[in-house]
Order: C-alpha cells, then sequence, then structure tokens
C-alpha cells in the first residue's frame, strides 16, 4: 500500500499544498490558497496607516492555507487520510511575529489588534533599516566574530533588527509578547501543538551558531537595555535540525486540515533552502540557484569558511551535519520585467502581436540569432544593489558598449548575460575562499520557463545547469522532510539524503557548455571582473556619489 | 533704393536658397530643392555597384539646385535681379570631384559616366579609411608637425586619402583628371567662369596652413610615388581667404539662375563655418554650435594654438585674419533619435497619443519636471565615438546610476546632459590649452526647437546660450559673405566683421544658467571627466576589446 506525505509551501501572496508519493515524490494533486490580507503596507486591515517601508501580514492567513488546501488535495487525490504518514512546511524568511506563550498571535488579541506591532513582520519589512545599521557599526566595533559568518553585515529584514523596533517603538507590545518567533516555526507550533525553533531561520536570521550559540546578553545589552535579556525572553536556545520531527498533528489540527492526529510533522523550514533536496541534491558542493525576481544560492560545505559577501553560513542550515551556505542576487527577474516595461520600443510590441507571441517571446527570438559578444555590450547586473559579493545596496547599473546601431534585443541580452556574470561572481569568490563548486543546479520560475537564458547561464558559468525536475520546487522540498518527519517504518524514510536522492529529480535535459560560447564568455567575464571591482569595491564610487546628490537634490 | 544678396546652402540631400536684405540681413524669401540622384551608397544610377562604405553624388544636381531655387526666389520675393547685388555659397565639407580643367566633372563625360571614381565623393565616404590609416602613420613616423594642427589625425573623410583611392583604384582616372576640386569651388567656377580655391576647405581638409603651404612632395612621394606632385598638378597652391570675391556671373551663370552678369560672387565656403558671422559673432573666442545629428563646434581664436583633439586650425578659415578652430561631437541628435526608436516604451507612445502630443514633446514634459542630480543616472556620449577631444571612433556608449525606478525620460534627459557634458569637455580642453571660450552660440535645428535641451547645455557649461535668429544659418551666412563680395560700394559691406555686425542676428530669448542646477551639474561633470578619462585614455580600453570581440564573432 503506497504511502503519501503533504508539503505546504508558505510564499509572499499565496500558500501552496501538494500531496506526493512518501517514496519516489511523484506529485499527486495541488492546490493554491491566496492570501486575504495580501501584505499589509500602507495601513492596516482596519484602517490604521503603517509607516514607510513596513510590510505585514496577518496570521489568520496562514491558518486558512492549511484549511483550505490541505483538505483540498486530499479531496482531489482520493487518498484517505490513513495513508498520509507526514506533512511538512517551508516558509518566507524572516517573517517574524509576536506571540503569547500559548502561541496566539498578539494580533489575535482584541486589545492589540490595531496596533501595527502586533501582526507578523513579512521578510521585506524594511522599517528597521537604522536599526540594522546601528546594530552593525555595533558589532564591528566590539570586533563580533560572527559577524563574518554574514558576510560582515546583518540586514535590516532580519530578526534582531525587527524586535529592536518593537521594543523601541512599541515597548508595551515588547513587554506584553512572550516570544517573537518565525512564521516557519509557529506555524509548525499550530500543527504539533508545541513550540520548535528550526535551525535553519535561527542560523540564518537570529545569528545563532549550533558551536558558539547566540552572541553574548552584554552584546544585545549594548543595543538596548531592553533587549539584554532578549533571547532568553523572547527567543529560544533550543534549536533543532532541520530534517527531525518536531511533533505529531493535534486533534485541533486534524479538525483544521483533515488529517489525522498523530500524523508527523516536520520541523519548520524556508523556501529556498527547502528546495535543495527537491532536485535530488544530497551531498555537498552542489550549487542551487532559484531564480525568480531575485535569485537565491545554496550549497552545502564540510565545513565553516568565512567566505567575504555571502548571506550567511550555518551548521545544519540546509541539511543536518553540513554548513549550509547561502548567497544571493537582489535582482533577476526584476532586471527584465524592467527593461520589458520600460525600454520595448512600440514597433516590437506591433510585431509580436502580429506574429501572435507575447513580447518575451518575440525578444527571447531575437536573442537566440546573437552570438555570444555580437553585441559589443557589457552590463553590470546591479539595477537593485549587490547582495553577494559586494553587500552593497547602494551600488546601481551599469552598461557600456552601446553605438547607434544597438537594438533592444542586444541589450536585453546582456542584462540577462550580467546577471550570468553575477553568479559566476559568486561561484568564483567561494572557490577562491577554499569551497567548491562542482555542479550547478537551477529551480524557480525563470529555470522552467527559459531555454536560451539557462543555456546563456552554462556557456558563462562553464559548468553543466540542471533543471529541477518540478515546478513545485519548495513544496516538493517540504514533502520530503515530510517523509523522512514519518520515517522507513511508516513508509518515509529515515535520512534526508536518502530521500533526497530517492524523491528530487530533476528534467532530463541538462545545459551543457558550449565551448566556442564559452570561450567567449571568458573574456566578457574577465572585463565585466574588472568593471564590478572599479565600480563596487572602492576605485570610483561614482555610483554611491551619484545616489547621494540623488537624494540631496530630491529633498532640498 | 534697397539691394539685396543671395546665399545657397548645399546640404546633404538637397539644396536652399535665400534671398535676403544686403544691409540689415532681412530674409525675404526661400526655396529648397532635393537632389534628384540623393546619395548614391549602393549603386550609381545606371546599376554599377559601388563597395562598402561608399557615398557619392552627381554634381548635376548641384547645377540644377542654382536653376531652380534660384529663379523661384526671384521671382517669390518680386525683387529685379538689378537689385541683387551678389550670391554666396557653402557646402557640405569634405565633399571633393574630378574635374578637367574647364571644370567639367569626369562623370559628365560620356567615357568616364559608368566609373564611381568619376562622381564627387560625399563627406561620409568612408572607403578610404585604410588610406587615411596609412598616412597617419606615415605622417607620426615622419614627425609631421602639421599632424598637431589636426588634433594628431587626418581623417578618412578628407581630400588626400580620397585622391588615394583614386590613384590607386582607378589609375586611368587619376591620369585623365586635371583638377581635383572641393564641390565649394567648383560650384563657385560655375558661377564666375573660374577657378578658386577657399582657406577654408583647402586648411581644414587638404594640410594646406597660410605660413607653411602644403606638405612637401616627398611626404606625398612617400604615400604613393603616384602622389608625389599630387599638389601642383590635381590641387593648387594659390588658396584665397574668407570674405574676398571670387569673381562675377558669367552670361551662362546668368541665364541658369535668372541673375545678372555680373553680379558679384563669393568665395567658396563651408555650411559649419559659414553660420559664424549669421549669429552676429564678430571677433575671437565666441564659440557657435551647429548642433543636429552632430555638432560643430567652431570659433576663433587670434593665435595658432595645438590644442590637442580638436579637428583642425586653420588661418584666415572662418574669417581673414584670425585662426579659426574647429571640433566636434560626432553624435548628438542621432543620440536622442536612437534612444526615441530604440527604447521608448509603447505605453509611452499611447498616453502621447491620447494628449494629442508627439513622443518628443511628450517626453521633454515628463523630462522638464526632474531636478538635476535627480535620476542618479550618468552617461558618456559615445554612441557614435568620440571626434573631440579623443578623437577615438572605437569608443561607445556608457550609461550607470540605473535602479528598477528608473524611467525612459530620465534616460533621455541623462543622453542630453551627456552630450553637453562632451561639449563642456570641449570648452574646459580649449581653455587648459590656452583658448579661451568667453560666449557661447547655438544654431541647427536642435538650439531652435528645444528650449529644454538648451536650458541643460546653459546649466552645464554654465555660460549664457544664446540661439541664432534665423532658421537658415547657414545660407544666410552666405548671403552676409555675399554682400561682402558685393562690397559697400555696390550697396553691401566692405568689411565681413562690419556685415556679421549688421546681418547676423541672435533671438531675444537668452539662456542663462541657473546658479542652483549648476552646483549640481558641477558635481556630476567632475563624475563625467573621471569616467571619460577612465575609458577613454587608456586606463581601461574594455570599449575597443569589446568592439574587437565583436566583429572577431561576427566574422567566425
Amino acid at each position: 500500500m503506497n504511502k503519501y506525505v503533504i508539503g505546504v509551501d508558505y510564499g509572499t501572496l499565496s500558500g501552496r499544498a501538494l500531496i506526493a508519493d512518501a517514496r519516489t515524490g511523484e506529485e499527486i494533486a495541488s492546490a493554491v490558497y491566496e492570501y486575504p490580507h495580501a501584505v499589509m503596507d500602507k495601513t492596516l486591515a482596519d484602517g490604521t496607516p503603517l509607516g514607510p517601508d513596513w510590510a505585514l501580514q496577518d496570521p489568520q492567513d496562514y491558518l486558512d492555507v492549511l484549511s483550505h488546501t490541505v483538505p483540498e488535495i486530499i479531496k482531489k487525490s482520493g487518498i484517505s487520510p490513513v495513508d498520509i504518514i507526514g506533512i511538512g512546511t517551508d516558509f518566507t524568511a524572516c517573517t517574524v511575529m509576536p506571540v503569547k506563550k500559548d502561541g496566539t498571535p498578539m494580533c489575535f488579541l482584541q486589545e492589540f489588534k490595531n496596533r501595527p506591532h502586533a501582526y507578523a513582520k513579512l521578510w521585506k519589512h524594511h522599517a528597521a533599516q537604522d536599526k540594522a545599521n546601528r546594530l552593525n557599526e555595533i558589532a564591528a566595533s566590539h570586533g563580533e566574530a560572527w559577524l563574518n559568518n554574514y558576510g560582515g553585515k546583518i540586514s535590516s529584514e532580519w530578526t534582531i533588527p525587527k524586535i529592536w523596533q518593537i521594543a523601541e517603538e512599541d515597548p508595551e507590545m515588547y513587554d506584553s509578547m512572550d516570544r517573537f518567533i518565525e512564521a516557519a516555526d509557529w506555524i509548525i507550533w499550530q500543527l504539533c501543538g508545541k513550540e520548535t525553533r528550526n535551525s535553519c531561520t535561527a542560523g540564518y536570521k537570529e545569528i545563532w551558531n549550533k558551536k558558539t550559540g547566540f552572541p553574548p546578553d552584554e552584546f544585545f545589552h549594548a543595543l538596548s537595555p531592553k533587549l539584554t535579556h532578549v533571547v532568553d525572553e523572547k527567543l529560544s536556545r533550543h534549536i533543532i535540525p532541520l530534517g527531525e520531527k518536531a511533533g505529531e498533528i493535534t486533534p485541533e489540527a486534524a479538525t483544521l486540515t483533515g488529517l489525522r492526529p498523530g500524523t508527523a510533522v516536520a520541523i519548520g523550514n524556508v523556501d529556498a533552502h527547502v528546495c535543495v533536496p527537491a532536485v535530488g541534491i544530497d551531498g555537498p558542493f552542489k550549487m542551487l540557484a532559484i531564480m525568480g525576481t531575485s535569485t537565491c544560492h545554496i550549497m552545502m560545505g564540510t565545513e565553516e569558511h568565512q567566505v567575504p559577501g555571502m548571506c550567511g553560513v550555518v551548521e545544519d542550515g540546509v541539511m543536518p551535519g553540513f554548513f549550509g551556505y547561502e548567497a544571493g542576487q537582489s535582482c533577476v527577474g526584476d532586471h527584465f520585467a524592467w527593461f520589458i516595461e520600460n525600454c520595448v520600443p512600440a514597433a516590437y510590441y506591433e510585431e509580436a502581436q502580429k506574429q501572435n507571441k507575447n513580447i518575451y517571446q518575440y525578444l527571447s527570438e531575437k536573442m537566440e540569432k546573437l552570438k555570444p559578444g555580437e553585441s559589443g555590450l557589457l552590463a553590470l547586473d546591479w539595477w537593485n544593489g549587490n547582495r553577494s559579493v559586494l553587500v552593497d545596496v547602494d551600488l546601481t547599473g551599469m552598461m557600456l558598449g552601446m553605438t547607434l546601431q544597438t537594438k533592444p534585443e542586444e541589450i536585453y541580452r546582456a542584462l540577462i548575460e550580467a546577471t550570468a556574470y553575477g553568479t559566476r561572481m559568486i561561484i568564483e569568490n567561494y572557490r577562491e575562499n577554499g569551497v567548491p563548486v562542482n555542479e550547478f543546479y537551477a529551480s524557480g520560475g525563470i529555470s522552467q520557463k527559459d531555454p536560451l537564458i539557462m543555456q546563456i547561464y552554462s556557456d558563462i558559468i562553464s559548468m553543466p545547469v540542471k533543471i529541477a525536475g518540478s515546478e513545485q520546487g519548495p513544496a516538493l522540498g517540504s514533502a520530503i522532510f515530510a517523509s523522512v518527519a514519518a520515517g522507513e517504518e511508516a513508509g518515509g524514510y529515515d535520512s534526508i539524503f536518502e530521500a533526497a536522492g530517492a524523491m528530487g529529480r530533476i528534467r532530463d535535459r541538462i545545459y551543457n557548455p558550449i565551448p566556442k560560447n564559452v570561450e567567449v564568455y571568458n573574456k566578457l567575464f574577465n572585463e565585466y571582473r574588472v568593471l564590478h571591482d572599479y565600480f563596487g569595491r572602492g576605485t570610483n564610487d561614482v555610483m554611491k556619489r551619484l545616489k547621494d546628490l540623488k537624494n540631496k537634490v530630491m529633498f532640498s
């Protein structure tokens, strides 16, 4: 009798559930539920206004995903809950919220309903930037060694700046809340009735390290006396590696989801990191690029190297026993969308329409005819700053080589190539710092939809590019972890490595580097690298001075 | 009784005649005639194919301009030929042609009709680039001092490379032709029946210098033995300063034009240089920028300075007694046209149409709302190489500062600003080399049509910008020289300076620099200058390497 597992992927605007075979990973059915409150970035639902750069969510939406999608896929698949042996979830991160000690979100309480700080702060809540800046200054001046595990900088998107903002702006809220918890862990609490904390978000977002734990209380005191005991008072020192079982479905969760009480629940996970087993990666030095509006690069290593410019290195941060390395590019699909919206001439739209093609397809066909190097163009992919390896949000885009003959498709291709050079910089940066990168996988929308882009990536990084076999990488990854939480005896697996090998998959078509193209792109990458360092490492800080000037004239 | 003068301006595709008051310059009537043969760049009229980069014209078209436009303006104006005291002309340059000793173009002869080298080589005939390269090498290796009068480089557009091409590719033509002459001087020959040679084209295009004459025969011998006596055999050592009278209308020319025999004819002139008196410039250190698809900067000085990167310095090259300096930007209006054609999104066209505006107007209105520095963008205006001060056709465009918020009008404004920084580089280069630039005038299409661009120029060069009062600058300039050829006794002027002061004019509206904008643009110009030198003076020759690579992959 086949057994099945469920994976639930919580994105920025919706949640998606998938039911899969617990041994083979075969996908049986899936369902999506859009968050009714979406992202609150102007006001709360009751009209209470929010400041600039806020981004909140209502955790009721997360529960509603469970109550809508899980019963739906059970019904669609025709599978009996008796044969569903586990559930796993993944979440955007760092999406984090204040709750009472029984797990009730502060925003569920009548008296705090209209208080912005009572809600979940979404990953892209950027209103704690001043806190992040002060934190980084203090950490640097204290010579905190952990800072180098995060490429030298803590982001305003992460836990400590966000809780600090509450402590400073709404001290009453800070005092009333018992716990401050990642949504990734909170949803697990709702399923199995007890609080757990996963090693992935703890490591990447909360400055936790498996060997050295959290920064000392003195450090938090230096931020603000109110934060002195923040770890013990609001967070937790009990961190559980990925791949463990968190608990079992409670009777309440069974009512909510239609699953049987006692069904295994996996420890919480993060939407990018959880994709790794979904492509079958089961060991170190295999990089997965999750390519969407931005790109996240996840890889496991066998040692802790402090590689400059990465987003973080965390033991057990991807799979137990390995060091999870994360790097990123803050703007990939967003580049292409910017170009399409702002730079494609009317004549191209007309011609595309005539040929009954969408504009991406039309441009792709024109681009495909171009040989590498033919446009004479070269760009730096910094339209939204540089996350890795320069970690500098104040950098901006650059393109050169334009002539009166330059065509839109050449510019478009140059932008695509620029993002691939950016990925190659990340790969070479790892290698130069003692971390090999031996294989390259891609998942996410771009990898699924755009063969030309994938070929360009292969030619530029000079490695085969393997493509995720599932279009629902995170949900499948969560299902794989669910199979491990259930264990072999129940019909799943005892090891995430074994489960990844059996349930994860790639497409048959692998993009292999074309030697002639590699030769040209090696030359172009050398040029990219010189300009990358010239503009990005302080030789000519013109981009920052222009941004300063822009800010000055805008407010003068 | 009022007296009148005629100016005829020969452009690339048409000729335009103007009749004006000989004392005040008031424009009475004008007429245009388009060349029936236009530019022959693929085949001759009979289908004889041309090589790449050829550009020829048929001089019959030049005669047809006279026979069509001059009678038309006489008729339109109602002025009697008795009261028309002079005619002046200006031409594109270097547009040059082989003729027999009576002035008959070789292409008018039946036996040479189907021979490409028999026709006028238009200024933009670029098929002698290999000759120009060899000429420059030889001149540099001989240490020829005159080379520095041309910014260190002779262009393939000029006389010697063009006649060398005939000598090498069609030696029979070379032997049969008696003279090789600028169209500017040939048209005067047709009007007054004798060959004259003007100091402007001789100086700027033929390597003639008032003090030292032509390069020695040994130099020409080094190019090719066939060219050893080229000056004496095909050109002329008798060079006449601008502002002189060439002769008088012959009976044949009177029949052609409807003018009276005996009417004064001015020495030939060039379309850019002739504009100087038309804006009333009558002395040194006042720069005129003629702004169209490209920009030409003409200024007079009192001494011969060898300023690096200019196009030429020629005694009597603009007005007699002064040194005429010429510099240029190879791509100005062409930048903007490239942008409009390739980078303006469909949504902008739709919105412009809705508002019943053309796209330039629509973009202008959006641009006008931007403050200097607000876009955060900076560009190098090298889409078509850099003519001054780097003299390098292999440079290409660059832009930086783009973000996901960057809008098309910001890019457009950055391109405009880049051309203004390019002009400022030219101005500062003169100043740094001992040639003051005290005033700035603009003529040509852009100066007439675009107030915003003119304000940006004023803010960036930090000088008032005075705008030509006539939309027909070259034709008016030619008419002014016609008045001087006729002389005061006949109702004109004895001095070009006096005539320029009285007949030339600027608009009432002068664009004055806005101090707040100047302050911002000074900062941006400093950034431009650093990048200009980084990419343009050899620190990082990435643009040239990309061009090389492009050529390699295109033909591999």
